[in-house]
């Protein structure tokens, strides 16, 4: 179809102002005041509405037009014209208009204001409102930034798989993936399940991380990421948990935990600046109508240098809060993993940025973790972020083999199923580092959002499969 | 680790002549001629190996390092000499070397080539070979490509679902996502599997599509796409099919058919163009090794218009090909899915370049392709590649409620499970297509190989889950 996009239109509005267009979109409002009309129309290229003026004695079908319903979609020829005494820059004045497809009266999005609970049981509608289209923009753009970012860089994209055998943090809660009859699956002799019989023969699972994987290439790439999905089948219905989510895992070669957080602040830095760059439009709906704080939240970390401070030293200013008064739903002691109220009140009250925690206790922290000098903290290093809390996980990992094997042996892990996993360190092993950053957490930190179930296209959650 | 890349001294090395500079990476050789010797050394950074010469007089630690093995990390200090007489065209003088991580002498990488299927056995390590360092770039490399295409383009960039509870072709083979107890499943009071009980409600299973959903997007945004790993569970041990594969998915908004195919020979153009451009090191030793036609035919492909024929004219031409003597496997007739060699004659021997064919029979096809006007015939688009065969597959949509619907009822397909897809027919519904690229077929494509467990990271097919 020979058409221009309405964001040409508004980005060469000044040169195209006196020409004749056509445009396709769907109808976001119809005002009719009997002799003329103007309609709102959208076809999803940018944020901004187009406003189309239709008057009865040059348009043929001016009742057909007047009597669509919202959603419809029509195809409009017409002049440009500038106004710039008006609050939109320039409008069509229709010379003919084309239905391309109706809409119903009871179509779902009307212009009184729906709750987020309902759009999410209308996800194939949703993307038509201003908060989606917002979100889904934003979540668009930023993801194409953390590609940029780390591909300006040298860094090769691998995609590590989804089926996995093993269990990368060793934390169970992962999905089984099968092609055995449910309802009467093969047994052995002695009546478990045999998975000998199952697609890959053996037991498997949907993955919980790619780093893993990612190791055995930044082994030979030096610098690597990935960038899709992971999954926990956990049972927690909360505003920022789903079953699938997006992973962006960087493994960097010959880098410690210094150059791991160096790398992550200005990931995080880039990928806000390109939003702020990009998505004015979207940015300001949002500050204005989901989330007053943040664009200044967005600016001032742009411009913060990220705060670092040990575990030790985090426990020693939260315990001197809690003697200053502060209450914390759960006890501050060495030792214990800090919660989301602890992060925040690091990140917010004390601080006031973006702030790097290191040196984790061994304890709460994962096998690969490099072990530091003391003993009883690894290289571990989480990025809080004020509004969110945690938002970036990563750590040095361990490349010495003794150290690894001990520690491998220590949890009762099983030791054969590690072996890729050591040879790593048996050849050639370097001291490598890299962080795993929950997209859509950024993308909520992005646009205030804050219910994890708007930020991905169709969510999956306990019980929610829909679409 | 301060120190500098080698794909930056390739790329500065005039300037950095007679400077001293800091490397780190894996040894690929060691020739050690008694009082000097070489050390060929990578660090993933780019396709070339750095040339490192050693001299006992100078080098404190000589015999320690001509006695390491093949694999081990390095960290090399000397200075930047230019060889202009030389095959490289610079190397560097050490003046001291580290070893970081020791090798054994039974690395697996050793100087004999290695076949295929050994190296599938370590994939943890293949990534190390200059097969794999060239795959896996030329890999992440295409995967921008991709981005940067449809971004440029005003294309929003969507993540379908993994895990979904309909089957988007109708074609059954879906993986089984469950958090059930397999070995003691809840049945309901008939002895069926009680799904109500599992994670989601209700059946799960992992996608072989993201187009349905992509829809939904495209209805808002006009232009979407999807990059992600989608799912077949086929039983089919070649060297074409993987269970887990990444797919690309656009979907256009106010498109047709021949807007579809633009679209589609643009993308592959841009993507080889691109990968021409960025890696010609890696496809020069594809081109040497492992496929001696493959730079003529990306050249060739990426300067041909593609040829264009309805699939009832190609299968004119196939009939008369058969009359004339040529032999096919299957049998030629108005009907048949076309075969892999019905595919390679039309591209290869009749047009000999790539091949869009269009207007297949409705009755192999999916349902949700628009019919056209002869009433048995759809709107349906494969595209054909030299080699290969299908690459991409296409069509323009359905967007008659009336007649998707009575195409849905002729199926036999559940009418609910279409509901939300129906709805954006009863909403504004515009004329639109997509496509879907098979993205490792691509990497296959673009590098020669042949088959596609050597350009997935870590394949995953029957049988196979490893690493």
């Amino acid at each position: 179809m020979e058409r221009t996009h309405i964001a040409q239109l508004f980005a060469n509005s000044q040169e195209l102002g006196g020409q004749t267009v056509t445009v396709a979109g769907w109808v976001r409002s119809i005002r009719n005041m009997k002799n003329f009309g103007f309609v709102i129309l959208n076809d999803g290229s940018c944020f901004n509405d187009l406003q189309v003026v239709m008057n009865r004695e040059t348009l043929a079908n001016y009742d057909e037009i007047a009597s669509q319903n919202t959603g419809a979609s029509l195809k409009v020829t017409g002049t440009l014209k500038l106004t710039p005494e008006a609050k939109q820059p320039f409008e069509i004045a229709a010379e003919s208009i084309e239905v391309l497809g109706k809409s119903t009266p009871d179509y779902p999005l009307q212009k009184k204001r729906a709750t987020p609970e309902f759009l999410r049981t209308i996800q194939h509608i949703r993307p038509r409102t201003n908060l989606f289209r917002a979100v889904f923009r934003i979540r668009s753009v930023a993801a194409m930034a953390i590609h940029e970012f780390f591909q300006s860089r040298g860094f090769v994209y691998v995609n590590t798989p989804i089926i996995t055998t093993s269990d990368a943090e060793g934390a169970g809660e992962m999905f089984r993936v099968t092609t055995l009859d449910m309802a009467n699956p093969p047994l052995t002799e002695d009546g478990a399940i045999d998975w000998s019989k199952d697609f890959f023969g053996k037991p498997a699972s949907l993955t919980v991380s790619g780093q893993l994987n990612a190791e055995n290439f930044a082994m030979a790439f030096g610098d690597v990421y990935t960038f899709g999905p992971t999954f926990r089948a956990e049972d927690s219905n909360t505003k920022r948990h789903a079953a699938e989510f997006w992973m962006i895992e960087p493994e960097m070669a010959f880098a410690d935990l210094e150059d791991d957080m160096e790398m992550a602040e200005a990931m995080l830095k880039y990928v806000i600046n390109t939003v702020l760059e990009k998505c004015p439009d979207e940015l300001n709906m949002l500050n204005r109508f989901v989330d007053k704080g943040l664009l200044e939240r967005l600016h001032h970390v742009a411009s913060s240098d990220f705060a670092r401070v040990t575990y030790t030293d985090a426990i020693k200013i939260l315990e001197k809060a809690v003697e200053d008064g502060h209450k914390f739903e759960y006890p501050v002691k060495w030792g214990i993993d800090l919660q989301t109220e602890h992060e925040r009140y690091l990140t917010e009250q004390h601080f006031g940025r973006p702030t790097f925690v290191t040196d984790y206790p061994a304890g709460i922290k994962a096998f690969y973790m490099r072990m530091n000098e003391d003993g009883k903290t690894v290289a571990a290093v989480d990025c809080l972020v004020p509004g969110i809390g945690e938002i970036i996980g990563g750590s040095q990992r361990e490349e010495r083999l003794d150290v690894l094997e001990e520690r491998i042996d220590q949890l009762g892990m099983d030791k054969d199923q590690y072996r890729y996993y050591c040879d790593l360190r048996r050849y050639g092993t370097v001291e490598h580092a890299g962080f795993g950053l929950g997209f859509e957490r950024l993308v909520m930190y992005l646009t205030g959002v804050d219910n994890i179930r708007d930020v991905l296209p169709h969510p999956r959650t306990v019980g929610h499969a829909e679409f």
